[in-house]
């Protein structure tokens, strides 16, 4: 390849896509480096995902996970923040384009735009069985979940009350383990007392799964733990079973009809549709990346994150999660800077430092290098990595403060409903 | 009157419309009585009113200032919370009529359902200027305004930008001061330095008020003080104006149009209409009690709060502030229990403890009982009372770490915007 800017190859434009783990990673990697930065994403904010349940199990209020961008770089003078949609990247004409038209010029492109739920050709799905994966979802689910229990309170018909104190969560992935956890404690514990006509304690919370074990890609012990666990919250856990149909207020998994006022769906993501207009050939709707990150052809787009397919040299894929698109952010950012000096690229490796998920109060399975933790623990060791990685100062004391209330107490303090009618199906936006 | 139940008067059904601080403090006063309680609210939480501006601000999260009605009354068990709009009162049937049809009996019933904004007159003006009422209205204002620094970053036309980063607060009570203020300060220090092609800092923000001078009903010597304070600010205060036009992005103040991109209304409110149903005479929307709270003629019918016009032995108007419908509400639970055990009822008498207003870091102006607080003290007196009077630990402790964490750096942490294309005018329901 050619220089990567005309002149002096200081005045490099970086445009970054995204603004999570990996686009976020990418920016602060290039902080000291003569380049301009143009990091593009669709939110004013930088989320932490993982936490992102939290929020629909109203543990969390919003801004606790998600910090403005615009403050995060306030300091890199190099960086500037644009909130807008990429509809698609121009690689012939360098440039990628916003969905008003505007085009960004770029001399190098990091790609970062994340995923997006998935409903495997379902999207009739979508709107009866909200998924998790941005804040508005999150909100949306807490509506749905909160209103579940005002609307009970005050139903006429028994079938009715039961319908609406039936949950499923679709998927028995982390989120799904997480979200069907979150839900059993806030029925059982949190609002136990505080309905005068129904007992939320009797909610039902179904986890679907068509695997044969919830948390795949775990080791088999931590699996069989996670599930014993999952049962003692009170979930029933309906393994090798598929949805066949979903419809609002009701799915069919397996043969089995079940009527259930919030069906939740965590069953699967996939990248952003802006990457197939690269034109190279995807894995699932990721883009195939050579070992340095770029694309195929392209030297000077990289690809991160949960937009990246990635081989481990055991032949497994690099799995999507935070660590792994923080680590491809920072390296494509070095390659870039590579280019600039007219350096070769280098291959990248992921470091895997480990995998957790929690499942409830003092319930996680966890595995660090070739150590497996489950129970307390497990749980400790969750509650620290994720406190530590959460973005600011004032986030962490808050969130510690919120988690250590509501353990003592198990209340949730962010139980903020929509002026709703409780006894109607609830539409719109959420507060 | 006759008995208030049938029976032994102990099943006396009292029915309180309103979560707000008069409906909640009948309710907490009622926890040891002989009686039972549905408190019936369209929302599901009691809102601190007194730090909404604050969360239009960035400053706090909603779920800061909004506690779950059902977690306060959790262990009152002779209290039941329902979620539900309030049409009508049918007095002769003695039952509240709900929204969707349904009636709720009541022995007695305190009504404390608050007020709204007030246009006088200008329903169409709503839209172009919202008012601060409701944690949907909080929200809202802060998406308009973080939205229009961000499209102003990118606007193309210089004349575009500086619409954008013109704010115009109408009314100069303590609502208007204290958004102009939080809005001076928001964009003369929080993004100060977080652009790269506009300067925050160039922002006006103006605040109109048709009297001669702001926070009218404070002593002239402290609205002296706020005026200047709201000057050192950066706030440009036009008095004597009234505003005669609103159109989106466009008020004509006296003669004088102002193109401004967000224009927000804090002139005025009324109470909610459903008190006219009572059919008795009211005093600008608010029913003209009887000394004991009741309604004229309907003696176990009592109204609290900003719904009720009492006047005080010197002939001026009981202010609708959280005091005033505090004690209001404790009096009329007060006589519902007389009410109950067949003794007479007693006048209410109000008593000021003071007033406050904050003009923004450092600066308040305040009155307890004869003396007068400016600056300094007057800010830290405005602190200390309103933390105090926050529900609940947990949102004590996180409204004084949030309030000195954005003391110290200046930051606000709840930059929230709902993903919008930011040179969109914004449409739909905030986050």
């Amino acid at each position: 390849m050619r220089r990567l800017a005309h002149g002096d190859n200081a005045g490099v434009h970086v445009v970054i896509v995204g603004g999570g783990f990996g686009g976020l990673a990418a920016a602060r990697h290039l902080a000291r480096a003569r380049v301009r930065i143009t990091l593009i994403d669709r939110q004013n904010y930088h989320l932490f995902q993982p936490l992102l349940y939290q929020v629909a199990g109203a543990v969390l209020s919003p801004a606790d996970i998600a910090s403005p961008l615009r403050a995060i770089l306030r300091r890199q003078r190099n960086a500037a923040v644009r909130m807008a949609t990429v509809d698609a990247v121009d690689a012939p004409g360098r440039a990628v384009v916003l969905d008003n038209g505007d085009r960004v010029d770029y001399d190098a492109l990091i790609l970062a735009a994340g995923a997006r739920s998935h409903y495997f050709g379902h999207e009739d799905w979508r709107s009866a069985a909200p998924s998790l994966k941005t804040l508005e979802d999150a909100l949306d689910i807490r509506q749905r979940v909160l209103a579940a229990f005002e609307r009970a309170e005050w139903a006429e018909r028994d079938a009715e009350q039961r319908e609406l104190l039936t949950f499923v969560v679709i998927g028995g992935g982390p989120t799904g383990v997480e979200l069907a956890g979150t839900l059993a404690e806030l029925a059982r514990r949190t609002l136990a007392r505080e309905f005068r006509r129904i007992d939320p304690r009797t909610a039902r919370v179904l986890l679907v799964e068509g695997e044969a074990g919830v948390l795949k890609g775990f080791p088999d012990e931590l699996r069989e733990r996670a599930l014993v666990d999952l049962q003692a919250l009170g979930v029933e856990v309906r393994l090798g079973k598929h949805v066949q149909k979903i419809e609002p207020g009701r799915v069919v998994v397996g043969d089995d009809p079940i009527a259930a006022g919030t069906i939740l769906w965590a069953a699967g993501v996939q990248p952003v549709p802006m990457v197939q207009s690269l034109g190279v050939p995807l894995d699932r709707g990721r883009v195939l990346v050579a070992d340095d990150l770029s694309v195929p052809g392209e030297p000077r787009i990289f690809v991160v994150g949960d937009l990246a397919a990635v081989r481990r040299p055991d032949g497994e894929w690099v799995p999507g999660v935070a660590p792994a698109a923080i680590q491809m952010g920072r390296h494509a950012a070095a390659n870039v800077l590579r280019l600039q000096a007219e350096r070769p690229t280098e291959p990248f490796s992921y470091r895997d430092r480990g995998t957790l998920a929690t499942i409830g109060r003092r319930r996680a399975v966890a595995v660090l290098g070739k150590r497996r933790f489950t129970g307390w623990l497990a749980w400790l060791v969750w509650l620290f990595v994720h406190l530590m990685a959460i973005v600011g100062f004032r986030s962490r004391l808050v969130v510690l403060i919120d988690w250590a209330w509501s353990y003592v107490t198990f209340q949730r303090h962010a139980r903020i409903l929509r002026r709703v009618r409780p006894w109607e199906a609830d539409k719109g936006a959420p507060v």
